[in-house]
C-alpha cells in the first residue's frame, strides 16, 4: 500500500468515500452484530505501512482510539496533521515498518471511511445516523478479523493499542487468540468503570442536548451539533491529562493578559486551551460517531463474556502480552492493567508488566515515553525471535 | 429569627423576593467590589438558629459551597428537602443551635434573595442577568460582613464551610482576623487549581452552548438554558464524588433492566443517577449564577492578594483553625488543606489539621462522617472554652 507522503486535499467525505484503501462487504458478507442486528453491506478503510513478508507472518495490526482513526503513521487527510502514533511506528520505531507489516483500520462505527453512523447506507442511499446499528467492542474486531481476512493473513504477528485499542487488542486475544501472536494493551482495561461511563454520559448528554443535533438526524437537516460536541470533547480531554500535567503546563496562567478580565472570556490559558480542543476536534469528527464510539466503550466489559471471569477470558492463550500503565493515568489506572496482569496470570499465560512513571496522564500513550519505546521494542524484539522472524541487529536496538 | 418547622411553599421568586429574611442596603451603602465595579442598592438573605448571648459572643457564620444556599438547617423552600447541613448544625451537633446562634447567608451573585444575576435590578426594575457584576469570594466575603454588621456583631466566634465555604472561612480570616475566633476551612483550597477551573471551564460552556441562554438574557426572553445547565451539573457532580464510591453505589449495574438495549437509554445506573442530577438541579438554580459562582472560585488564589505568600495572608493572625480534607476528595486533594496548614504554621498561628480516611470523595463534607463530627465537635468546644462561653457539659460530648 502507498505510504502518503504529502497531505491529500481534505476531503468533505471521508466517511463514504476515503482517501484510504477500503474493503467492501457484500450482503452475504453482512456482519452479524452482538445486538442481534446485522450489518450490510458494509466497508472498511484502512492503512498499511511497509511489505507483508512471504509466509504473512509480519503482520502487526494497530487498535485505535476512541477519536482516533487509520492515519496511524501518515498525514490525516482531513486535519493534513502527521500520523497520531509516528512515535511508534515507523522506520526503526517500535513497530518498524521496515521490518513489520503493519495494518490500521478505522474502527466500526468511526467516520473515516469504516461503516459507521456518518454513513450513507448503500441500500437506502440515506444517512445512517441514529438507524446505525449500535456496536460493541467485539463487533469491531469481528469487522478487523474480516480485513485480516481479505488481506490473507491467518496470525497476526501482533495486536496492539492504548485506551479503547488496548479494549480491542484484549477482544482479540480473547475471541481469537490462536490468531493474535502477541498482544500489547496499553492504558487500557478490562471494563469501563463507573466514573468513566459517567464522563462518557455527560459527553453523549452535551451532544444530545444540542438543538443542531435532531434527534441525530443533522446530517438529513444540514445542521451539525458543534457546540454540544465540543462541551463534550471539553469534558473528556481533561480525564485524558491529569491534575500534575495541568499544573505544570497551565496553572493559573493567564492568556494574553496580565490582570482578570472580570468576565467570562477565556482568561487563564486552560479555558483558551479547552476551547481550542474542543473546536478543532468538531472539525474533524462525527458526533454520532462520538455516541457510538462511548457506547461501544461502556459496554466493555471482557469478563462478562466469559461467566464473570477474565481469566476464563484468557483461558489456554498461547498468546504473549506486553501490558503498560502510566502512573498518572486516572481513566484507566494500573489498577485495571493489574487486573488484566493477574487474570492473564491466572490463565498460565505469557505476560510482562510495566508501570510507567510519568505526569503526562492517559496520553501518554500517544507522547514521548522513553520506557515506553524501549518496552515495546524489547516485547516485539523478542516476540518476532519467538516467531522465528528475522531479528534487528543488536546495534540496531541502540539507535 | 424563626426556624422553619415546615417548608414554606414554593416561591417563584426566591431571588428577588426571599422567603428568608431580608438586610437591604441602599445606594449610600453600596459594595466596592474587586472588578472595580459598585453594587448598589444590594439585598442579602439569610437563616439564623438559636439565640445571640447577650455579649453577641456566640455567633457563628456557615459559608456555603457553590450550589448550596442559606437554608443549612431549615427545610428549603424551593425543594422541600431539609437542611443541605443538618448533619452539623442543630440542637446538640457540633454547631449547636442550644448554644449558639448560627448565620447562613445566601452568597453574593447567588439566587436565593441575595443580590446576583437573576435578581431585579432595583434602579432599573429589569433582571440584571449578564449585567450583574462579576463577583469574587473577597466580594462575596465582604458583602457578609455587612450583614454580620447590620446584626451587631463585631467578632463571630467561628467562621466554618465546606469547598467553596472554604474558601470564604479562608478569605474571612485573612480580610478580618480580628473579627474571627475561630475558621474552620474543610475540604477546600487557598486557590483554584488548573484541573478544577477546566472542570468549570466545561460547564460554563455547556450553559452558553444551550440557544435558550440567550447570550445570558434569558430571563427577559421567557427561556431557560436547562439542558446546559443540566450537563454542567452532570459533569460537576462527577467531580464531587470518588471512583471507589461510584464503583461501590453503582459499578457497572444496570437501571431496571438485565441486559443491554443497545440503545442511547441510560443502561447504566450511574447514568440515570447521573441525568436526575441534572434534571433536579435545574429545577432550584439559575444557570447565569452558575457562571458568576464557578467564575468567583476560578480567581480565588488567596495568596495572590498577599505577594503570593499564602502565610502572609495570615501573618499575626490570632484566630484559632481547624482545617480538615478527605482522603477520596480529588477536586480539593489534600495536598491544598497541607498547604493551607503549612501557610498557618509558618504564620504562626494555632492550627489543627486532620485528614479523614472516606471513599465518599469531596462531598463528604456534607455528608454523615464520625471522624469530621468528633473533630469538629472537639474543635468547637475548645475554642468556645478559650473564648470564656459556657462549655458543654463533658457527657454532652457523649451524646
Amino acid at each position: 500500500m502507498p505510504r502518503s507522503k504529502t497531505p491529500p486535499a481534505v476531503s468533505q467525505n471521508e466517511a463514504d468515500h476515503p482517501t484510504s484503501p477500503i474493503q467492501h462487504f457484500a450482503v452475504e458478507e453482512s456482519l452479524l452484530l452482538d445486538s442481534g442486528a446485522s450489518l450490510g453491506p458494509w466497508q472498511i478503510a484502512y492503512q498499511t505501512y511497509g511489505t507483508l513478508n512471504a509466509d504473512k507472518s509480519n503482520a502487526i495490526l494497530i487498535c485505535h482510539a476512541l477519536t482516533g482513526d487509520q492515519h496511524v503513521a501518515n498525514a490525516n487527510p482531513v486535519t493534513g496533521k502527521s500520523g497520531w502514533w509516528t512515535s511508534m511506528v515507523g522506520p526503526g520505531k517500535s513497530f518498524d515498518t521496515d521490518r513489520f507489516f503493519i495494518i490500521c483500520a478505522n474502527v466500526l462505527g468511526g467516520c473515516m471511511g469504516t461503516s459507521g453512523p456518518a454513513n450513507h447506507d448503500p441500500l437506502t442511499g440515506k444517512a445512517y445516523a441514529v438507524d446505525f446499528p449500535v456496536v460493541t467492542i467485539r463487533d469491531i474486531v469481528r469487522a478487523q478479523a474480516r480485513l485480516v481476512d481479505r488481506l490473507g493473513i491467518d496470525t497476526l504477528f501482533c495486536v496492539a493499542g492504548g485506551s479503547m485499542g488496548g479494549m480491542q487488542v484484549l477482544q482479540w486475544a480473547a475471541t481469537f487468540p490462536e490468531r493474535v501472536f502477541a498482544a500489547m494493551p496499553l492504558a487500557t482495561g478490562a471494563k469501563h468503570s463507573a466514573q468513566n461511563i459517567a464522563f462518557h454520559e455527560v459527553g453523549r448528554q452535551a451532544v444530545m442536548a444540542d438543538p443542531d443535533w435532531r434527534a441525530g438526524r443533522y446530517l438529513a437537516e444540514g445542521t451539525r451539533p458543534e457546540k454540544g460536541l465540543a462541551v463534550a470533547r471539553m469534558a473528556a480531554h481533561i480525564t485524558y491529562l491529569s491534575e500534575p500535567v495541568l499544573h505544570r503546563k497551565f496553572g493559573r496562567k493567564l492568556q494574553d493578559r496580565t490582570a482578570p478580565t472580570f468576565s467570562f472570556d477565556a482568561d487563564f490559558e486552560i479555558e483558551s486551551y479547552l476551547r481550542y480542543q474542543g473546536r478543532s476536534f468538531v472539525e474533524r469528527f462525527d458526533a454520532n460517531s462520538y455516541l457510538y464510539l462511548t457506547r461501544a466503550m461502556d459496554y466493555f466489559d471482557l469478563a462478562d463474556d466469559y461467566g464473570g471471569s477474565l481469566a476464563a477470558a484468557f483461558k489456554g492463550t498461547k498468546t504473549r502480552f506486553c501490558v503498560a500503565s502510566f502512573t498518572s493515568d486516572w481513566l484507566f489506572p494500573t489498577s485495571d492493567s493489574r487486573a488484566i496482569v493477574h487474570a492473564l496470570n491466572a490463565a498460565g499465560a505469557s505476560v510482562s508488566f510495566v508501570e510507567i512513571e510519568t505526569d503526562k496522564g492517559h496520553d501518554a500513550f500517544l507522547l514521548d515515553e522513553p520506557v515506553l519505546f524501549a518496552t515495546s521494542r524489547g516485547f516485539i524484539d523478542a516476540a518476532a525471535r519467538a516467531r522465528g522472524l528475522k531479528a534487528l541487529d543488536p546495534k540496531e536496538l541502540d539507535r
